[in-house]
């Protein structure tokens, strides 16, 4: 397609760059823009700037934070013997809003999947093993999706967690998500509901 | 949905601003950026703000350029006698595709729509008549899609070009384009067949 604009040429190709968004759909969004107050347009490029220079991991548990420790870490009253291992901060998102859960988060930030070629030193688990070394971490809850990748990366880290600690409580929540199913899809009450009924690791390695 | 940055919050908020896209699609999105090197968010964001600031609509037929006339009205070998008028941009582009015509455009900006309070006023028709009244012109050619609120501004306009020029030729795109069909759907082949054989607007209002 040619463009009478290379300004419109430009900003469909970077449009077009984001997943999911074609080369129409990003024609559509850009003239949508032309139309709309300009002021628009530059509150959004503001907004995704800050979005990628101020933002920050928290140095604790790897979570979205515009500051060092986010504020479930930062949150004194939040229970920080219990670390719940996630992949994705969206799955922090997902737990946090069902307001069910009082501990911390551990985010992975993937799962072990040879396949993509991601091995365990492209995700956060060092941290988290060291996290656990301290001795001040009394349950750990593994809620990966329960995919082929998220149980191998679970075994990874139990194993790690194993050799360095043995009187660890570990489990998992309760499979009342749908098998293959992303957390972060789940209705607000299966999934808290599936937190409270967490059950020990070891039986899931029974099925 | 909590947020554990409000930088996230924020960009999530401008995003889902855009059409069709909802606030689970902007959250997608805004962690997929934070991903990626940081050059693809300046990019993105300058891209956008450039084509806000820089894109101009030709003077002459409402195209997007970045002149103060665009390429096509510029283009002294194409046939300034033959204007075809479309709703949109869009439809420039999906004619242009074809490369089977070779005549300038007149862009309305939208269709005559009492529903959603769009008169005559809110269109380019007045800058339309103007030219045609120049007496340069030869033929107007219809290319609107077909439905009420097509044919509503293709008579509107007929009505007007008629008082002021009667010898004009007028004319609508061969109807191989399925009615209530958006032109910008339409496949090259057909398009291109509907602009050459297109018939005069007389016929198309026995129908
Ligand atoms: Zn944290
Ligand atoms: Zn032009």
């Amino acid at each position: 397609m040619e463009f009478s604009s290379k300004f419109l040429e430009k900003a469909i190709e970077e449009i077009a760059l984001l997943p999911g968004i074609g080369k129409r759909t990003a024609l559509r969004l850009a003239l949508h823009l032309l139309k709309q107050p300009q002021s628009q347009t530059t509150d959004l490029a503001k907004a995704l700037v800050d979005l990628k220079t101020k933002v920050k991991q928290c140095k604790s548990c790897h979570n979205i934070s515009d500051k060092e420790l986010c504020g479930i870490c930062a949150n004194q009253s939040r229970d920080h013997s219990i670390i719940c291992i996630v992949e994705d901060i969206r799955d922090v998102m997902a737990i946090e809003n069902t307001e069910q859960y009082k501990g911390i988060y551990h985010v992975l930030g993937g799962k072990i999947s040879p396949m993509d070629g991601v091995g365990p030193n492209q995700l956060n688990i060092e941290s988290l093993v060291d996290k656990i070394k301290t001795g001040k971490v009394t349950e750990v809850i593994f809620a990966l999706s329960s995919t082929m990748e998220g149980d191998t990366t679970n075994f990874y880290i139990y194993k790690q967690i194993q050799a360095s600690e043995n009187t660890l409580k570990t489990s998992t929540i309760a499979r009342g998500i749908s098998i293959g199913d992303e957390l972060e899809y789940a209705d607000e009450i299966t999934l808290g509901r599936s937190i409270l009924q967490r059950v020990p690791f070891e039986n899931s390695l029974k099925n």
